[in-house]
């Protein structure tokens, strides 16, 4: 079983709710609407000024109506459906007609109402976007789930964005994404042309497709979870092509590891690139910069500053747009990094993140540059 | 004063609730819980299996949870907040805490939660996609509101879509959405230079401007609505640059008119045009093609044919990916006009829509063709 909870809500006028007549008069006429779609009062709780009534519907459904101390009120209709029903019950079909019931008896100008909350079903397509926005998605199908040492890794399919990638319940890439890639690649901008490049992450396989296409020298990926691999190898090929196929090409090596030994090693070995690709976690969402997931990201920047060649640059995703606490954190400890740094923000809107995305371009102030601080266009330099 | 209404919902074991001392206990577990956070059970209804329980929580503050006959519960909680307010609330912080303790202490693997509905704010957040899906907008300031003498006009603005125009609550194009009349256009495959161009309604001036820049030999645009103009004139620039500044330039002339008796008089002079925009309302979402909206469809898709050069195509939205009905009854009404008729389909995912629209390009079939019927890839002649 599932649920579909319908909403409602409206503004009655405040001598409505301060009057204890006229209040009376409301509840009434509120309790004689619900009841005409058989939810029967079954408590009223006076909070003065304002009230909350309960109300127990036929089939098991239940309903609230809850009146503010301003006059604010709000309507919420609960009901059992089956899992595969998806729209069209008995209670979202009597709230058009208990809106329009209130509009008139209680002589409103606007009443709002929401579409039903599908709560239960069985493919949750609720998942959170960065700034908090409750979001539907239209998913019609689990193609894969499964859980590796490290994550929850499913793949669902979307009629709007094809199969897509979300792990931990976070979503990572769709069919739909080429824009993700593109962007943080500042595809047509930067010349990868018999370029070293280094891939931190990236296991969905579709920036090492989408750089391969750029004739680099080489491009080496670090990934760890070889389960997110397989499956995208397998579900997202429209995505990574046939570069998951096996770990080494003519001028491509992906690493199944922790990236930290190997960008150590490559450290002791001397061993430069010329672009480093952050494709691990985003800037995580927090109310301050500590805590692992900061320490993780901290670490990775300075292995990888000591890994840049002298115009190397490192390319990441950033977070949602609308974070910009956390962009403003994550700017924040670019300036206390071992050496000082440039860098330059660009965003797009991601389709299956149904929300638009900020990337950076970070570079090392060339040494002539490093004593002064500037700001040109998108571009800051920031200087210590 | 505005709401926010948090949710959960997790399965109990049906034992749990068929047992009448196991449901016993759930409810009291429950109600200790939720008792924590200053939910105060007021009442139990038994729904044999199942119950209901509802609760009044401290700040006027409400709360129910309903277990249904199969054990699929939900916990609804309701508190009343400051308009201003858009996250962190006490109930939506316990609701994380209350989750984390039902989990534990009922011993299941896996509860659900939702980011709360934020209901009643000072700009309506929720507006409907063509597939019934609750998104929700980051609308932060209204740029302009008017009613004009045919529709609702509303100018948000989003930090994520830039500024966005919303006519009757319906999205109509944002600042983000240039893939929107580029996919209309067929921008970068139809040659529009040196070419006779008809829109149909199109206010926000979008298309008018960007057909502008491809040369065409000169471009009539029929828009009833002046108040649209005007508000996306000023408030929509990076849309329509200067073109509605002036309602005729050297190679465009807008009409401010009705389009029906327009059409017919261009019909009477024998006007005919190698491209017709249809700008105006979207397939109707309804269950069968009946009504004011399909009627109005079907005039102008006539009265377009008469005014379409031998070659000549008609470009229109459609409705979102998964209003497929809508799409079939359309593309039925296709195959029963007055003459023999081809379409392609193709879609865009539209930032500002949060969903994926279908386009339609339209038109005659060969006089040597149109006794056959062949499906081509996504192009479908239809003959009677």
């Amino acid at each position: 079983m599932a649920a579909h909870t319908t909403m409602l809500d409206f503004h009655l006028e405040t001598s409505v709710i301060t009057d204890p007549i006229q209040a009376k008069n409301a509840q009434q006429l509120l309790s004689s609407i619900l009841s005409e779609w058989k939810f029967n009062q079954v408590m009223v709780i006076e909070t003065q000024p304002g009230f909350i009534i309960f109300y127990q519907g036929a089939n098991a459904t239940h309903g609230v109506i809850h009146v503010y101390s301003d006059g604010y009120a709000t309507v919420t209709l609960e009901e059992g459906v089956s899992c595969k029903q998806a729209s069209g019950t008995v209670v979202s079909e009597a709230a058009k007609v208990i809106q329009k019931m209130i509009l008139d008896k209680l002589k409103l100008k606007r009443i709002k109402s929401y579409l039903p909350m599908k709560r239960g079903g069985p493919i949750d397509q609720f998942i959170t976007t960065s700034d908090n926005r409750l979001v539907e998605y239209d998913f019609d199908k689990v193609i894969y789930e499964g859980d590796s040492q490290y994550q929850n890794i499913k793949i669902l399919h979307s009629p709007s964005f094809g199969n897509m990638l979300i792990l931990d319940e976070l979503q990572n890439i769709a069919e739909s994404d080429l824009i993700y890639t593109h962007t943080i690649m500042r595809h047509g901008i930067n010349d990868y042309r018999g370029k070293e490049i280094l891939i931190l992450g990236g296991g969905d396989g579709g920036l090492l497709h989408e750089l391969l296409k750029e004739n680099p020298k080489f491009v080496t990926m670090i990934e760890i979870d070889d389960m997110v691999m397989e499956a995208c190898r397998k579900h997202l090929r429209s995505v990574c092509g046939d570069c998951l196929d096996k770990l080494k090409g003519d001028n491509y090596e992906i690493i199944v590891a922790d990236c930290f030994p190997v960008m150590k090693k490559f450290i002791e070995e001397n061993k430069t690139f010329d672009y480093v690709f952050g494709d691990l976690t985003d800037i995580p969402i927090t109310d301050s910069p500590h805590g692992e997931f900061w320490d993780f990201m901290r670490d990775v920047l300075e292995l990888t500053l000591k890994l840049l060649a002298p115009n190397g640059k490192y390319l990441t995703h950033g977070t949602g747009l609308n974070s910009v606490h956390p962009q403003e954190m994550y700017e924040e400890e670019l300036r206390h990094r071992s050496v000082p740094l440039e860098f330059r923000k660009f965003s797009a809107h991601v389709p299956s993140f149904l929300e638009t995305w900020v990337f950076y371009e970070i570079w090392q102030v060339p040494p002539q540059l490093s004593n002064g601080s500037v700001e040109n266009g998108d571009k800051r330099i920031l200087s210590r």
